[in-house]
C-alpha cells in the first residue's frame, strides 16, 4: 500500500470537456445559500485534517453489454482525518430520511455513536467488493483486528448510476479502492468525478459537490463542511436559491427515484446524539433544491465531529470530553449551518458537474452555467 | 355534554380587528405552493368527515400578573371522524422532528399505529388540564373505559403562547375544551384562533393554518389535508415561495425557539408504517418557510389516514385492509402533498392571523397582506 | 408548600395486615439475583441523594361506584437529587419496551438526553391530574418557567390499577401529589403503597419493590439503584429464580395486560446514549419473572445518572463531562447490574406487597412468603 | 447455476466425532421450553416452504498464518421461500438489540418492511464477500436488477469466529455460498456447521440452532421458527431451564464479548409494525440462557412473515392483506412464541454442536448431553 499507485484513467471523449469546459461553484458565481460565512475552500475539506479522495472509472461507449461496459463509475473516500481512524475513532452518527438505500455501517455507528474507517461512496451494486477493499486495508493497517473479539465496523454509502454505467458490471476494483485512498487531498474536485462519474440530479449531471460554513463566537471559531453524492429529482423540481430552473413543466420519467448521500463533518466538539440533531436537519437543505424524498430514493445523512476522537487502546476507566452547550447560539448556528451547506453542495454538485455520455449512449447534461447565472440574477 | 354550549368570548379591542380587516389565505390572492391541485376548502376539512373545533380565550390587558392574565390562548381540536373515534380508531403515525417539546400520546401511537381520541392543540402548560378534560370526554361516551384492562390513550400538542399570554395561569378550563369539541366544523377559522390566539411565527402572528392537495390517478382520488399550530422561526428567515419577506436584516432575539405542530388527514389507505414515511416529509415543507428546527423548537408530525378503521370491539381473528401500493406515482404524489400542503398551512396561518395585543402590552403584528403580495407579483 | 403536610390516609380493614404481618424482600430471605453485591438497602436510594416518596389513597368498600369508589391508588414520586432539579438537571434516557401505554415526557427526555422534573409515577387515568400538580410545584419553585421561551418538561409514568380501585374516578388530588414529594426519603416502604397500592403482579398482589447493584473496581464504585411499579403478567408465568411458582396450570383471565414502569438510577457517570444501551437490558431482567411483554402492557423504563448534572442556567459555550469507558468491564457490569436489580425489583415488589380487596370485593392476596421459601430451598 | 455444485468439503479429523458422536436437541431429551406446542421438525423448517442450506469450510490445523488458516467457518443461508425472493418479497422487520454487529441490509427493510433476497450468515469479515456472491446470484435469476432505477437489498448477518478461525483470511468464497444456497432443506442440520462451523457460546461450543412453536385457535393454525447463530456469552452465566450450568464460578475473559443473529420465520400473517413488535420480544428469550446483551455483542433480531407476499411487478394502486387482529390470543401467543423458540434454539446450537479444534489448537469443547439431562432431571 505504501508505493505510489499510478492508476491510469482511460479517458475518452466523454471526459474531454471536463478540461476545456470552465465549471463554477455558487461562490465563484457570486451568489451563496443563508446568512453563514463559508469556510475558505467552501467544502467540506475547511474542516481542519478532513480530505476526499476519489477513483473515476471510465472505458467503452455505447450499447450495453451487461458485464462489460460502458463503465461510468467511481469510488469517492472521506478520510475523516489524516491519522489511523480504527485507533483514532472520531464521533458520529447518522440519520436515516428514506432508507431505500443500502449503505452499510449504520448499525455499529448508531450504536457506539463512532466511526472506525474510512468512508466510503460508490455505485450501489458495487458496495461488497469496496467494502471487502476497505476491510482489508484497515486490517493490513491495524494487524490485530479480528484476533480476541475485535472487528472493524466499515460504512460505505451508495447512489445507483445505472442510467449512464454498467451497473450490474460491479466495475470497481480493489485497485480503484485504493487510488481513491491514495488520492485523498484537501484540494479535491467536485462534479462528475468519483462516486460521482455516472450520477444524475434534477435533470441534470450530478455528483460530487461540496460547501462548508464557519461558526462564530466571540472567543471561538468551528468549522462544518458537506460533502453529497447527488442523484436524485427532477428537472421539473429544480430550485435554486427559490427560484424553479423551468418554468414550463417538462415531460419526465414517472419515476423519479435515484439518492443521495450526505456526509458533514464538524470540529465543533459534539457527542452522538448532539450529531443526530444536526443530520436531522440535512432533509432541509434538500429539500429547498426541489427534493421531496421520492419513495425510491435513497436519502442517507452520516456525520462526524473530528473533536473528542476515541483512543481504540485506551484503557482508562472513563473519558472526559468537552461538547457545545445546545443552549447556545453556537449550536443554533450548527443546525443552521447544516441546512445551508448541504443545500449549497447540491448545486455545487450540478454546477461543477460535466456532461457525460453513458451506456447506450444515455446522455445527461451539464446545467447551463449561463443559464443559472441568469435565474440568479433577475 | 348534550346540551347546546353556550360560552361567550370575552371579546377586547385586540380582537375588533378581526372583524373589520379582510385577510386571505394564499390561494385567494392567486398563489399556491408546487403543482398539485389544491381541494375545494384548501383546508385538513377537504378529508371527508374531518372536522377541526376552537375555543379561543382572550380576557384582561396590560401588565402580566402570573395566574391573573392578560389571558391570549385557546384550543383547538381535530376530529379524525365524526363518530366514535375510541371505538373506530384512526391508523395513524408520528414523526418527532425535534422533541423539545411536551405533545403526550405518542409513545402508544407508534406502537399500536392508532389514535383513538380527538387530536387536541393548546399551550404547553395547559395540557394536563386539556387531557383531563378529553379522558373524561371519552369516558364519558365510552363506560366501559377503564373497566378490565382497557384504557384510553390521548393525543395532545403545544406551543408555548408566553410571548402574548399569561402561560402560567394555565386558562383553558374545561368548558373550554369541550366548546371546541362541540363546534367542530368544516368550515372552520385559521389565525389567531383556539390554539393559536397566542402564537407567533416568523416574527408575525401566526397560529392555525391549513391547506390540502387532491392526488389523483385515472381512477380515484384522494385527499391529504394539513393543520398546523405555528409558532416557530424569525422575521429574518421568513420565506414565501422562495422569496425572502424582508431584505434588510432586523436586530431579533437570539433564541428563535417556539415550536410547531403539523397534523396531517388523508383518505388514502395507508398503514402506520407508510403514514410515517408521509409525515418524515412534513419537515421539507417546514423548511421551504424559513424554519432551520432550532434548538428549542418542539417541531411534531402527527398523520392519520381515515381508511380502514379498527374497530375496537372487533373479536376477528383477522383484519382485512387494502393499502396504497408504494411503487406508484400516487404513493409519490401523497410524499408531495405532505410537503406541498405544509408549507402553505404555515403560510395560511400567517396570512390568517389578525395583530394581538397581549401581556405587558406585547404587540404581534398580522403580516402585511400588501407587502405579500407585492413580493409574489415580482 | 413549605408547611408539613398533613393527610391523613384513611385507613381500612383492606391495610391492618400491613402492620401486623412481616413482610420480607428477597434478600431477606437469604437469596438474591446474580452475582452481583447489593447495595445496603437493596434500593434506588442507594444511589447517593436518591429518594422515593409516596402517597397512599384508600378509601370504601364494596361494590364499584364509579366516580365514588372504592378507592386503592396512590402516588410515587422518585426525586433525581435532592436539589432543584429543573435548574440541575440529570441525564436520561428511556426505552419502550412496549408502548401500549400513557407515560408522558419521553419525547424530550429522547430529544435532550434529560430530566429535569421529578419522576412520578400513578394510574393510568390519574396522569394529567398528577401532571398538573407537577407543573405547579415545580413552577413554583422556578418562577421564571414560562418566561421567554421556557418550559417544564415532567415525566410521569402509569399502570392501571382498575382491577382493584374505581380507575374511572381518578382519585388522585393535587394534595397527594404534594404529600409524596413531601414524603420522600432513602428508607422509603415497598408492596402496596404509593401508585402500587393497587396494582397486581404475575396473580398476585404487585406494586413498588426495588433493588440495587453495586460496579466495582480497583479503585472505584458506583451503585445502579431499580424501582419498579409491577402490574403485570399471569400465575402461571411466575417464575422466582429459573423456578416456576406453580407447577399445575391455573385458568385464568385470557387477557394478561398490564404493564411495568421501570425507573434506573445511577451514579456512574453517563451519556444518554450508554443510559440507553443500559434501558434495553431491563426487559433481560423483568423476562426471568415471567413476563413476556403482553400486548396490551405498556412496558418502559426510564433511567437518569445522577453525575454529571446540568445546570439550567450555564450561558458556558461548552459543558466538559466524563463518561465511562464502554470497553471496560465497568460498563459490562452496569449492563449486568440493570438486569439483575431490575429481576429483584420486581421480585421484591411481590413479596412486600399485601393482600388488598379493592372494588367489587375483588380481592388480590399477597404472595405467600412461606411457599417463596419453601420453593427457593428445593 | 442450473447445474448440481459438487464441492467437497476437507474433513479432517476436527470433525470426526461428529459422525460418531450422538446430539440431541432439547425435545429429544424430553424436555422444552415453556408452554407452546412445538412443531414438528422444532426448526424453522417448521414454517412452510422456508428452507435452509449450509457450507462448512474446514481446512488445515495448528498455528494461525493470517490468512492462510487453519479455517473453521462457513455460510447458512435462510430461504424465505422457494420461489423466487426478488420478485416476491416477504414481510418483514428487523431489532437490533444491541448494534456493535456488521450487518447488513437492515437500513432498507426497516423503512419497506420487506425482504427482497436470500438472508445470510457469515462471520464478520467474509460480508462483502457473501454479500457480492448473494447479488450475482439474484442478479442472474433477475436481469432486471439495476436497469432503470431498480436495485436489490440483501441481507447478510454474522457473528466473529476468530477464536477458532483465520478471520483475517476471509476464506468463504463464491462457491461456498453457492453451496449453501443450492443446498437448502427442510431438513438442515444444526451445531457446528455452516456460519456456526467455528462459533462458540456461554463457553461451549455453539453455532446453529432452531427451534419452532405452534400457535392455535379453534379455526387456524401457525407456525413460527426461529434459528440462531450463537456466539456469545460466559459458562459462568449459562442457565438452562432456569438452572444454572456450573454452580462455582470458573476463571473467564474479562472480554465476554460475542453475537447473536436471530432469524424468526412465521406464517401467520403480520405486517412491518407487527413483526417489529415480536422480535423486540427475542432479547427476553435470550436472556434465560445467560445472555446480558454484553457491549461488544452485535445481537440482531431478523423477523419474516411468508404470508402477504409482496408482488414485485405489480402496477396495482392499492394491495389488500389481512394481518392478525393485536388484540386476539393468537397476537399474544406469537410474542410468547418468539421467547420460548429463541431460547430453545439457542439450547439447541449448544446441545447439536461437536467439539472442534481450530487456529493455535484453541479448542471448544461440546456441551455435555449426559451433564445437561442430569441437571435438568434435578
Amino acid at each position: 500500500m505504501k508505493q505510489k499507485l499510478n492508476v491510469k484513467l482511460k479517458l475518452t471523449k466523454v471526459m474531454e470537456e471536463k478540461v476545456t469546459i470552465k465549471r463554477s461553484k455558487l461562490h465563484e458565481l457570486g451568489f451563496q445559500v443563508g446568512i453563514l460565512e463559508r469556510g475558505e475552500k467552501n467544502s467540506i475539506a475547511d474542516v481542519p485534517d478532513v480530505t476526499v479522495g476519489h477513483s473515476t472509472i471510465i472505458a467503452g461507449e455505447g450499447e450495453l453489454k451487461p458485464g462489460f461496459g460502458p463503465v461510468r463509475t467511481g469510488v469517492t473516500i472521506i478520510k475523516p482525518h489524516s491519522g489511523n481512524v480504527y485507533r483514532r475513532k472520531v464521533r458520529a452518527s447518522s440519520y436515516v430520511f428514506n432508507g431505500y438505500g443500502k449503505t452499510i455501517g449504520l448499525v455499529q455507528v448508531e450504536e457506539l455513536g463512532n466511526i472506525e474507517s474510512y468512508i466510503c461512496l460508490t455505485n450501489t451494486l458495487n458496495i461488497p467488493k469496496v467494502a471487502e477493499t476497505l476491510i482489508q486495508y484497515h486490517v493490513d493497517e491495524n494487524q490485530d483486528i479480528g484476533v480476541d473479539t475485535s472487528t472493524i465496523n466499515i460504512v460505505v454509502g451508495e447512489c445507483h448510476d445505472g442510467f449512464l454505467n454498467d451497473i450490474q458490471g460491479r466495475h470497481v476494483q480493489k485497485i480503484h479502492v485504493l487510488e481513491a485512498i491514495e488520492s485523498a487531498t484537501s484540494d479535491f474536485e467536485e462534479g462528475s468525478i468519483g462516486a460521482g462519474t455516472g450520477m444524475s440530479a434534477l435533470g441534470f449531471k450530478g455528483g460530487i459537490g461540496s460547501s462548508s460554513r464557519i461558526i462564530k463566537t466571540e472567543d471561538r471559531e468551528y468549522v462544518l463542511g458537506t460533502l453529497v453524492l447527488s442523484n436524485f429529482g427532477r428537472k421539473n423540481d429544480l430550485t435554486i436559491l427559490g427560484r424553479k430552473f423551468i418554468t414550463q413543466t417538462e415531460e419526465e420519467p414517472k419515476k423519479d427515484d435515484g439518492s443521495i448521500i450526505i456526509v458533514i463533518a464538524t470540529n465543533a466538539p459534539l457527542n452522538a446524539r448532539q450529531l443526530n440533531r444536526l443530520a436531522k436537519r440535512a432533509p432541509m437543505g434538500l429539500a429547498k433544491t426541489g427534493s421531496y424524498g421520492s419513495h425510491g430514493s435513497g436519502d442517507v445523512v452520516i456525520i462526524f465531529s473530528t473533536e473528542n476522537k476515541i483512543d481504540h487502546d485506551s484503557t482508562d476507566q472513563t473519558i472526559s470530553m468537552e461538547t457545545v452547550n445546545e443552549n447556545t447560539k453556537i449550536f443554533r448556528d450548527l443546525l443552521r449551518a447544516v441546512i445551508e451547506s448541504t443545500e449549497e453542495a447540491i448545486l455545487n454538485s450540478l454546477l461543477m458537474a460535466t456532461t457525460v455520455i453513458g451506456r447506450d449512449n444515455n446522455k445527461k447534461e451539464a446545467i447551463s452555467i449561463e443559464k443559472v447565472k441568469e435565474i440568479l440574477s433577475k
